[in-house]
């Protein structure tokens, strides 16, 4: 192994990150299927265990620090629901698509802030070069009323 | 064959299920691509020919009962489109991803209820080995004032 | 080379589309991301550089023209995102998926029209054989107030 590469694990591990238990589902689906090297993630929301940890509409309940800190808790399990996955996060060779949804009023504009929050967790943990895609959207109401939702696809080494 | 395999097809005809003619497109695009493994569907809406058979918001002008009644029909209709493009629904190896948007006001927060009217549908035909990923959303408005659309991403054997 | 079979650069320089530059990323993501055949954009909203050409939400500050016009911006970002990733046109094999995203309020219907503005271009740029599938959905809000926004997963040549 060369000395200056990183791993995603050890990366975790540096920014002394621990990740919550991965969560399960809310009804008749799965946290996530791999289909060829595309692993799609269920939506990911801002829950610790069976409870929603902010609750609220951006905009009018909710303030950009609150909503980012939904972001980052989903983006937590989301790494979590991952590693629980694959075993370990070293397997994912790409981010490919993060789509962040907020729950938002028609007034909001500032989603790419929001978003940021879970973005940026993903560039600390799998480094510049497997910055992703994204799709960042205001919807109207998100499941146990979650501010934020995301929407996941890694790639993943065979 | 070995007797205790039940394709999808045996599934639906033993729920007594019959689909309904697949839904052609409401403008310049196709009710499903193929790429590689990924059949990729078009937004599927509670129709029945060029009708909307369920119109409005869900936790204003519709209970979680509509609701998940207009979520049943769109799924009879993913399943029409599938069959139609791939000859029978025993080509389909797995159900990919499913998103679930519920047009729905900033209160509602029963999303999963109605999207599990999809997911079961779907389990009782493909069976627990196939249950999906899920992305639940509430949405604005949706096309002709359909209250719920499918997204739909299912993997094909090649 | 066949005499009628024409490609995407070439159909674009008979239609005398001038592609704008590619837009730059928002925040910490990037603007397209290829995985095995597939090239996922990051969302592509009514920009021109760092502007939003349109502002509002359809069915209350724009009319359909206003919502056309904004989907035909994004989708033209869509396609210098694209040439921009792949060096050319011609190497995009099929548009599997657009994802036409109107911020629309609860009473708007006509999301198909809109989107038919960004799918219409695609068709006459990359021919009858490679219309895609379509999702189209109307949310509460798009990043600095775009009204549309659009999710886009081309095909690529190996």
């Amino acid at each position: 192994m060369i000395a200056n590469v990183t791993t995603a694990e050890d990366r975790l591990a540096q920014l002394g990150i621990r990740l919550p238990e991965a969560p399960t589902p809310f009804g008749a689906y799965v946290p996530a299927v791999l289909s060829g090297n595309l692993l799609f993630l269920s939506g990911m929301l801002a829950t610790s265990g069976r409870t929603v940890t902010t609750v609220g509409v951006v905009g009018k309940d909710l303030d950009l620090t609150e909503a980012r800190g939904a972001a980052y808790t989903a983006a937590l399990n989301a790494l979590a629901v991952a590693r629980k996955q694959l075993g370990t996060l070293n397997r994912i060779s790409h981010v490919v698509r993060i789509g962040v949804h907020v729950a938002a009023t028609p007034e909001f504009t500032e989603h790419p802030k929001v978003a940021d929050a879970a973005s940026e967790l993903f560039r600390d943990v799998f480094g510049d070069e497997m910055v992703s895609s994204r799709l960042v959207l205001g919807v109207a109401s998100i499941p146990f009323g979650s501010p934020v939702e995301l929407e996941i696809i890694f790639e993943v080494q065979p």
